[in-house]
């Protein structure tokens, strides 16, 4: 889908021509009712950060063919459809900072079935874009989570839409929510597998989590057995080897506050470590505030891999319990929780480093969950000043999964993770 | 795609069962980050118009099954998926009348992995939702235009969801924009037509109406000539055709602040004449503010109409003229043209009953054009409860087909458009 916004969400970003940056780009859809010969365009004048651009000087990119005014102008076999959106680049030596940058554009249009004097028509849009640098070299990898995008797939957004935006901000790894992103769970049909494995190919994607649940309240009236448990989770592992992921996250259900889960965990995960191994997909427990890592649901796990000596249950932190202070820009979800007050488990743990660094060697995938980057690249909760470092010092390598959770209006969570990968990425490539 | 609020603007009925009204139904989309199983579910209660109904009453369509929440609660194999809408049916005898309903509801969902005192999770929307009624018989027949979802179409809606939308609100004629619905006009691939065709039939639709241009003013620097007009009429003729239309509006280019068309629109029309005879599908010049029918242009139409002798050149009325009001709901579009004030077209002409009924014998088709229909089902501009009566009287057999040409807020027009069909279809089921 194109977003509603003339200025589409996909597509900014500088151009770079023989190892220099020559400009930036910027993808319009039609902002007209229809789509009209390549000939009616009259130009689009574009301020960005207030600099002006006059009309006449962006170059087009139409149906793959990149045109001066001119020769638009005077084109004759070339079209702006309403489906397919215009990638207009802008020469500027040096092109933009990394970062938030605030455009809007003119679309000047001539529509011969209005008035004459009237027929040389403006269309204006105005929105931010974010410049995300590349990523450094080293053992971080940047990817994101479909989650960033509660609200938004499937409504605005198709999977496919995802993967691609996922891909134009220049991650290479994506995690998905097994009973969400997989139409017909369990059981996808064959055609849909592989459009999965072709879809990562054509984005240059690596699957990376698989977020799964183990609902053991499922039903009113008893839990899941551990037997059961186990098949939910080896269906998730199959699922997830399928599909080409490498871990899966089984979600317990829960006994406390404190997100104790329920004692069935440790039989249902003993009963899948053979098919953890054979699949060679790692089964990887959520350390989620308000469970620190200084905590005995983080130590029965550690446990259970020390006892166990298995190379397939490691630990998956989500950053959330490094937050400095506490979410204030409440999604729906939360305030449906709590009657709005912030709910227990946001209130900010900030667990120290020095913890991190102690489970680190367990650690298999960090979630990067985070609610809010602001204009100027700061995260108003999470200290990433502090996090990149400690796992570059560590020599950690893995991947860091964006995980937006900041308030859901449409389009919002596309722009966030853009903002939060160039925040990362900057950070990253201090070293 | 789905709607972003949690209620859906599709599915919205009263549901008919052995003849008698038994209730009333409408669509959900999951409002969880994730989908679930079924025995998850722990209700939906519905305030209909300030008419509470309780949770447990509610039958639940899931994946083609209906369950009460008893045999929801206790099922094994039936799952709310992210990416599929629940239908909730709610007993009503009499159902609800015609019109704007104001709909809440609340969908309890059970969370394992929330603590146990809050697991159990409220999720609220609230929606107005139109329940149309079925088209009366007669002549009148009922359908919409693409152009309606300017702005919607490809950003929220695909072409598909905007056949379902017209399906559902219980039209059967669906006119589209050449330039616009087809992709890569002018040569769409074979692929696409068969899924066209296929598309009809499967919602029950018949292809009306073909909007198409003739750009006299495709360059700057000279106009098209008469034959070039005549190869894009004639080009539009032949793809209208193979989709399955049946008549080609093509808007030329105008000269005049009274949009008089382009001397080369009589030669251009002339030479394709045959091929419209040949392919049966009739060209109709478009009757638009501020044009009125007792004018010129008007006239010179009629005049060809009858010097030809042809039955393949026949008017298209844009109920636009007959605004008794001016059209103070802005579209951007508009705003963009004229500094903000509305231009000249759009003032109201009040074009009286009498000059239509004068030329309805001319008339093919008609273009129902609106900007608002209030929470009473009036419309603030369109005198309908005289243009109906005169159709009726006059025997006057053909389409109207909805051109909503209002405020452009995301999914408005959807909205609009099943409250012009609420009140066409009331009005025209007096007789």
């Amino acid at each position: 889908m194109l977003d509603h916004n003339v200025i589409q969400g996909r597509g900014f970003r500088n151009v770079v021509d023989g190892g220099r940056v020559t400009g930036f780009q910027f993808e319009l859809r039609q902002p007209n009712y229809r789509g009209t010969a390549g000939s009616l365009l009259d130009g689009v004048g574009v301020v960005v950060d207030g600099e002006r651009i006059p009309d006449h000087v962006p170059l087009w990119t139409l149906q793959g063919r990149t045109l001066t005014l001119d020769e638009l102008r005077a084109s004759t076999d070339v079209r702006w459809q309403l489906d397919e959106p215009a990638v207009i680049t802008v020469p500027k030596p040096g092109g933009l900072t990394t970062g938030v940058h605030r455009l809007e554009v003119v679309v000047y249009l001539r529509r011969p079935y209005f008035p004459p004097a009237v027929s040389r028509t403006t269309f204006t849009a105005a929105a931010t874009g974010v410049i995300v640098p590349p990523a450094p070299e080293g053992g971080l990898r940047f990817g994101v989570s479909t989650y960033s995008y509660t609200g938004d797939i499937y409504t605005l957004m198709t999977l496919e839409d995802v993967l691609a935006d996922v891909a134009d901000l220049g991650a290479t790894g994506i995690e998905i929510l097994g009973e969400g992103n997989v139409p017909n769970y369990p059981t996808p049909d064959a055609a849909w597998v592989d459009h999965w494995h072709a879809s990562l190919e054509k984005y240059g994607l690596t699957a990376t989590n698989y977020g799964s649940w183990v609902d053991t309240d499922m039903w009113r009236d008893r839990s899941l057995t551990a037997e059961e448990g186990a098949a939910q989770i080896q269906q998730d592992l199959r699922l997830a080897h399928r599909l080409g992921f490498t871990s899966v996250r089984p979600k317990f259900g829960v006994v406390s506050w404190d997100l104790e889960p329920h004692p069935i965990w440790q039989e249902a995960v003993q009963r899948s470590l053979d098919l953890a191994a054979e699949l060679d997909v790692v089964i990887c427990p959520e350390i989620h505030a308000p469970t620190p890592i200084k905590h005995p649901v983080t130590q029965a796990y550690v446990d259970f891999i020390e006892k166990s000596g298995t190379e397939h249950f490691k630990l998956l932190i989500d950053t959330g319990i490094f937050n400095t202070e506490p979410v204030l820009e409440l999604s729906e979800e939360i305030e449906s929780v709590d009657g709005g007050e912030v709910p227990e488990h946001l209130r900010p743990l900030a667990v120290p480093m020095a913890d991190l660094v102690e489970v680190l060697p367990h650690v298999h995938f960090i979630q990067a969950k985070f609610a809010e980057v602001d204009d100027d690249l700061n995260d108003l909760h999470v200290p990433w000043g502090e996090i990149i470092p400690t796992l570059q010092d560590a020599g950690w390598s893995g991947w860091l999964s964006s995980e937006y959770e900041g308030r859901r209006e449409p389009y919002r969570a596309r722009d966030q993770v853009r903002r939060q990968h160039a925040l990362l990425r900057s950070l990253a490539a201090r070293r």
